[in-house]
């Protein structure tokens, strides 16, 4: 999968030690072809979803266009007072470092648990940086105008809990161990320069329990995710270009929202009313007026009431807009804690969009959805915060170099 | 694996939609042969570990000695004023044909996310009782004489928030989407009868990520679970068998202990300090008197020093007794939360065990461990409970029929 940023060179390092099983008892560097990560694969070795891995270097940063792995942790940092421009070339030098480790099923320099670096999982670690960093790096200038919070909505109920940061790291698995282990490092090695702010944990289901393609389900039950503009096919909505100047090329922004469900109303509705308040089938998630998932929804189309068969009031009408430039790549997970006291769950969707700029793409639709969303009777964002990510780390240079040094 | 419970019949039910992906998109029922769930299989479809159905009925509750899934939650649950016998008769029987529905990947009957059931995943749901149900349901006379709080240990810090509980529900799978929808669906029947007192969420590696038979790894690095007891050729030492009489053949007991990792200062110790602490190696989990992890620890060598290898306070001398009948089956799972203010982690293992009988054979261990394990310097429990674990379903019967009504 190239869109992927997937190695697709297959290799062993590390010698002869280093075959099948031994590779993890003994901490050892196997990365495999992503391709023979596929189940079917009569060749692949059992374990082949652990050995994947994505190439870390590149104009842009991984965990973007990734095909979603199956877990995520977000974690937003505040940076200690008198950080500046020396400690943030100095955290992201070492950042890098180790997310290029990691990414490879390798130990950090400083890793302590070296043995949890040896399944790698399509291990990828995206940067992002709020306000504060371009203020404290001296570099106000240079901050895109979006940077800076979400207007407030109508249908928002933050907490500070989940809301704003200075700094995030995105941190997506194949596996939950090796995510764990990944964040500890990360966020120990910037111990001297940050604070933790907010983690928010989500997931998807686990490699080998969908068929491959099959689009997510949120925790409501509806296939989520079906229609996500193809960012192979048209790059600039998410990512900046040369045009942007050598600071900003192939960077782009990650808005967080956090958005709680309430399962327990969303419950009493059937499920006509749960359909028609998305416009689409909870088996199939064909919309309601087509039979498979990706058949295009006519939005025009009439019932026998004379009414449109997918009403003004659905999420997915009100969730597209006539303008094609105000589209963005939606990269979700679930959430599910423990319940407050009292209450039956806890659930809901770290919600994360991708776009090349916040004001132009998001915003719009953020605002016609606060103003008419039927799926606002059982939605709640409880928290949100808006990054820049900057571009990747071609080979030799640190993330965030270009913009730091351009 | 027949010491699984895993169900061995390959079979398609639902007719002819219901073929490969379409199973999950029109919520049809794909049960396989948990073999062909072997990502090493040629034949297995890209979604066997989502197929994959452990048996439901039987002498014995499943989830116990089932292989551990990758995903665990603990509910711990209180009765509402009022709670008798009766109602506990009609919340078993609710609750069984939801288990039972649930992991053949069905939905539940009163199910309103019904796609959600689609991936079994290899669910499990064990339920336990806390002394009070034995108290409500007027059968405190046929309540073990272990059946309370584990007596106070001078390492304990136990906080509310994770400890006691009247009713528990053991929810694994391979997905954790799949445990979140049975866990919902399980809470909602219940919600009549109970309310949640604490939920523990946790994790192994996913499906796929090691060689099948790994051991897993905790998050101080340890391979954790080596020296497990085979339950299939020691069952008494889980199973209470026909002796204890028809109200409990069949039955054991959980102890769940939320137990701290203080990673932060265990980092502070070297490679040979944290190896010493246990008894064991980091990389392979040999023991240090060996080189493979299995191979058995020798208490007695000695090294150049004169002193044991392993020393008087490592974590493995002091967790085995000469007296072979202080043994248990330990299923745990790690957590990882987010981190307190100040903090960089809030990580450690939702430790979890079955024994026929908690004083004879968990107390002793915990007692030893407690008066010395250098362990005990990174780690501090701060939950505990212990539940009665009644016998399973047989064909007609609900969970804990036989204790309420023999
Ligand atoms: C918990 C909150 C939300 C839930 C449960 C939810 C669920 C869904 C579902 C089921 C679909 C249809 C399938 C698909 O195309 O993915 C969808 C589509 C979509 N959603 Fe949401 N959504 C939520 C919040 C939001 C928010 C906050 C935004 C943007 C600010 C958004 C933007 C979109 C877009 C752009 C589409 C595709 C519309 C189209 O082009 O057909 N959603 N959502
Ligand atoms: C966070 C706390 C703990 C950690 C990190 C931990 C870790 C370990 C490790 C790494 C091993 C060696 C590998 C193995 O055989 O599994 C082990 C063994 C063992 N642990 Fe623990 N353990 C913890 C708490 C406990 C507690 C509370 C108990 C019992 C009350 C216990 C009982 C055992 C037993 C019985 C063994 C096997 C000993 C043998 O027969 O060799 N552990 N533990």
């Amino acid at each position: 999968m190239p869109a992927d940023g997937t190695s697709r060179r297959s290799f062993l390092q590390g010698g002869a030690a280093v075959l099948g099983g031994a590779a993890l008892a003994l901490g050892g560097r196997a990365v495999v072809d992503a391709a023979t990560a596929d189940p079917a694969d009569a060749a692949a070795p059992d374990d082949a979803a652990g050995r994947a891995t994505v190439a870390f270097r590149g104009e842009r940063q991984p965990g973007v266009t990734t095909r979603p792995q199956a877990f995520a942790a977000f974690v937003a940092l505040d940076l200690v007072d008198g950080f500046d421009r020396d400690a943030l070339v100095r955290l992201m030098r070492i950042w890098t470092d180790d997310a290029e480790r990691l990414m490879a099923g390798t130990p950090g320099l400083a890793d302590q648990e070296k043995e949890l670096a040896a399944v790698p999982a399509r291990l990828t670690v995206t940067f992002g940086y709020g306000p504060r960093v371009f203020e404290a790096a001296g570099l106000a200038d240079r901050a895109p105008g979006w940077l800076r919070p979400l207007p407030a909505f109508g249908v928002d109920r933050l907490e500070d809990a989940w809301t704003g940061g200075d700094l995030v790291l995105q941190v997506c698995a194949d596996d939950e161990v090796t995510v764990s282990h990944a964040v500890r490092l990360l966020v120990k090695d910037a111990r001297t320069f940050t604070t933790v702010r907010w983690v928010q944990r989500g997931f998807r289901h686990a490699p080998g329990t969908t068929p491959s393609g099959t689009t997510m389900r949120n925790l409501m039950g509806q296939v989520d995710g079906t229609r996500n503009p193809d960012v192979g096919v048209e790059p600039a909505l998410v990512w900046s270009s040369d045009d942007a100047g050598p600071a900003h090329a192939g960077s782009t922004s990650m808005v967080v929202r956090r958005i709680a469900m309430n399962l327990d109303t969303w419950d009493e509705l059937d499920r006509d009313g749960r359909e028609k308040a998305v416009g689409r089938r909870l088996d199939t998630g064909a919309p309601l007026t087509g039979t498979r998932e990706h058949d295009e929804p006519d939005l025009d189309a009439k019932g026998p009431n004379g009414l449109t068969v997918i009403g003004p009031f659905a999420h997915i009408r009100r969730a597209r807009s006539e303008n094609t430039a105000e589209r963005f790549l939606r990269r979700g997970y679930n959430y599910d804690d423990a319940p407050a006291p009292g209450r039956l769950s806890n659930s809901g969707l770290v919600f994360t969009t991708f776009q090349r700029d916040v004001d132009a793409q998001f915003v719009p639709i953020q605002r016609r959805l606060d103003e008419l969303d039927l799926l606002n009777e059982w939605t709640t964002p409880i928290g949100s915060a808006v990054f820049y990510v900057p571009g990747g780390a071609r080979s030799g240079e640190y993330v965030g170099q270009r913009l730091l040094e351009a």
